[in-house]
């Protein structure tokens, strides 16, 4: 087990009283003195950086894109991947039994050891002290959204366009499926009968390859709806 | 309609930037610059401020607790209470086909620029501003709250009692109906055969009767199983 002041080191935050860290790190498996409600304390901090983080952005956000990234960003995967980074399991403590099951390594526990974190830097320091050890852990996440992060998929805009036309749904098809198992790769089509409209896409898996040829299909649309 | 300087000395907080409180009240059927996005982070703000102080009131809730209350507290319905108590509805900028159907009274309307208004303060003046906000327009829910709020109700506790102890659930009859239709008071029985306990509670409705009934079965309840 790492000592605490390696993991402060990692958040970049060092605390005041390293007990409120070491309940931040304690499941409830091993102590009554454990983190749930830090982790309740850090979920909704969380919830309030990040969605500020994405509201300062890009103004052109409306409040639906918003709501759909910051619940990716939050969620127990994000909050999994953001805890191995900083190798949270190395400063868990928990019970023989949970350990034996794989507790350290479960990524319910880990997502809810990096909240109750977040929870503890808040309790002691406030909302700005909470704010820039999430900002700095989240940093790789945040720097990698793309636009594409907050629109909604391909496939949804292109139905949501057509029903907006009173069109009916595009139809899919898998043209091709090449390769070997490992290696295959997938070609679907697009096709919008009443636009004389049908575009390919091509990945490997059928989804993806669905929403590549959406992508297509959506730029066709747009196309001829602009130029009637 | 009145001026916004009004509702500035209700919230207990006076914008640099009166743009902002004007676009936190203005609904989308108003124009462009709607309040969707502060609604958006008032929310989070709300969560944040809201679950921190039923933190800090007791260490014995439990994130289950915190978790319960804190959803009745942030909820469109006592949103909607706070927003009645500061008269939102005279500030609100909306369109005439929203304001000819009864917008200015519709509870999510007001739930929403409330929070809006939440939203604005934090984005211009920072989170201990808005949490001065918050706790004030909030303080008579506050005050109000019971250790009994943070309780699961008294006929879901016997339920979950019994269950746990592998007992039929409890059986809740109306035994009378008393006093004329605008002072109606009900006499609800809760029975629970195998253990030979049946209690009464009186109440002005019938579910708050079968409360009663079920906080004294309750207690019956655990008397019998402690003393077997």
């Amino acid at each position: 087990m790492l000592s605490l002041s390696v993991l402060q080191e990692r958040i970049g935050y060092r605390f005041q009283d390293e007990k409120l860290l070491r309940r931040a790190v304690t499941h409830r498996s091993y102590a009554a003195e454990h983190n749930e409600r830090l982790e309740f304390l850090g979920d909704s901090v969380l919830n309030c950086v990040i969605g500020y983080a994405l509201f300062l952005r890009d103004t052109h956000f409306s409040e639906g894109d918003l709501s759909r990234v910051r619940a990716n960003l939050v969620c127990e995967k994000t909050l999994h991947e953001v805890a191995k980074r900083i190798d949270i399991s190395s400063f868990l403590y928990m019970g023989e039994g949970e350990l034996k099951t794989g507790g350290a390594e479960r990524a319910s526990i880990l997502a809810d050891a990096m909240e109750a974190i977040f929870g503890a830097v808040f309790r002691e320091a406030g909302f700005e002290a909470a704010q820039a050890v999430i900002l700095r852990v989240y940093e790789p996440i945040l720097s990698n959204l793309t636009p594409e992060t907050f629109s909604k998929d391909p496939k949804t805009r292109l139905q949501e366009l057509l029903q907006g036309a009173h069109l009916p749904r595009p139809e899919y098809t898998i043209l091709h499926t090449m390769g070997a198992a490992h290696e295959r790769s997938f070609e679907c089509e697009c096709r919008i009968e009443p636009l004389g409209i049908a575009t390919s896409g091509r990945a490997t898996n059928r989804r993806a390859a669905e929403q590549n040829a959406a992508l297509l299909a959506l730029e066709a649309v747009q196309a001829k709806i602009v130029h009637k």
